[in-house]
């Protein structure tokens, strides 16, 4: 919650400003009405001779557990180079991006996730800051009990169902609360 | 650009922290590092007996210029919820949502623009307060020169050349920089 403006540092009043629905966190002196809102986390599915590019996390949340390539997008750049950025920061790893594939919303988390097919450029990929280890698994090799985040489970299962049936589809929904 | 902390109201300083690579607004009183990403601009596209519903903005940018329904994401909910919010707020038309049909990236504004195809339910729509006047359009009836944002005209122009040909896709883009 904020607690005071970014504008003036006048301490911040919750309230519903006139023609609006919703409380927001409006400045009293300045007039600043401080809008919160969801964020995109945006990643890629990097395949190689069958096989996908899958990260080891090395920071909360979710230390020691799996996940592909992603993060929050960024100010001044499209979601597809928010993709590309994400899997050479923390896997060090050169892609060329596809189609987006999936787009979860968790409402609970003011987020959405959306990822993109890729297709790995070469084998020189190397943990960054955020990563312990890096793999490229076969279906049959992913840790499915030790996935990061259920957008990162939901996307590896479309993403193999749509292989085995030989037509890859843009799969969007939501992630229910636990 | 933020100027204090909406923590603890001290003045910000812009810095790359340890472990990042962009410049953050950080509070060097309390360590917050105050993030700031892309806002997703969620809508619709309501069909009627084969036309489209268009809202004449009320409001800056753009106004007495044609767009979808869409508006900001909001915490607390789905990227389908925003569609079908937006939809009632500014046109007070109840949908039946279908697929994400596009998803436009605009870098310039630090924005994401999504829109879902959607099937009109009933005709008992209302302008709201951020629109003149709501029109159910042919595709010979859009107004292409009054088209409020492009990520609208090249949604519509997409939806158009889609069902001439019979078959709907997703169709994800940039918008360049003018």
């Amino acid at each position: 919650m904020l607690k005071f403006c970014s504008n003036c540092a006048t301490p911040l009043v919750r309230r519903v400003p006139p023609g609006d629905n919703l409380p927001r966190s409006v400045c009293d002196q300045c007039g600043v009405i401080h809008y919160q809102n969801p964020k995109l986390v945006v990643g890629a599915i990097p395949e190689w001779d069958g096989r996908l590019l899958l990260c080891k996390r090395a920071i909360e949340p979710r230390y020691g557990y799996w996940t592909l390539p992603a993060g929050f997008m960024e100010n001044d750049e499209s979601t597809g180079q928010a993709a590309s950025r994400e899997t050479l920061e923390e896997a060090g790893a050169r892609i060329e991006l596809g189609d987006p594939f999936s787009m979860l919303s968790v409402p609970q988390v003011n987020q959405v996730h959306l990822f993109y097919r890729a297709r790995l450029l070469d084998l020189d990929f190397k943990a960054g800051e955020e990563t312990l280890e890096i793999a490229l698994l076969a279906e049959s090799e992913v840790p499915w009990k030790d996935i990061a985040f259920r957008t990162v489970g939901l996307t590896l299962k479309h993403y193999f169902a749509d292989r085995a049936r030989g037509a890859f589809g843009f799969h969007a929904g939501d992630i229910p609360p636990r």
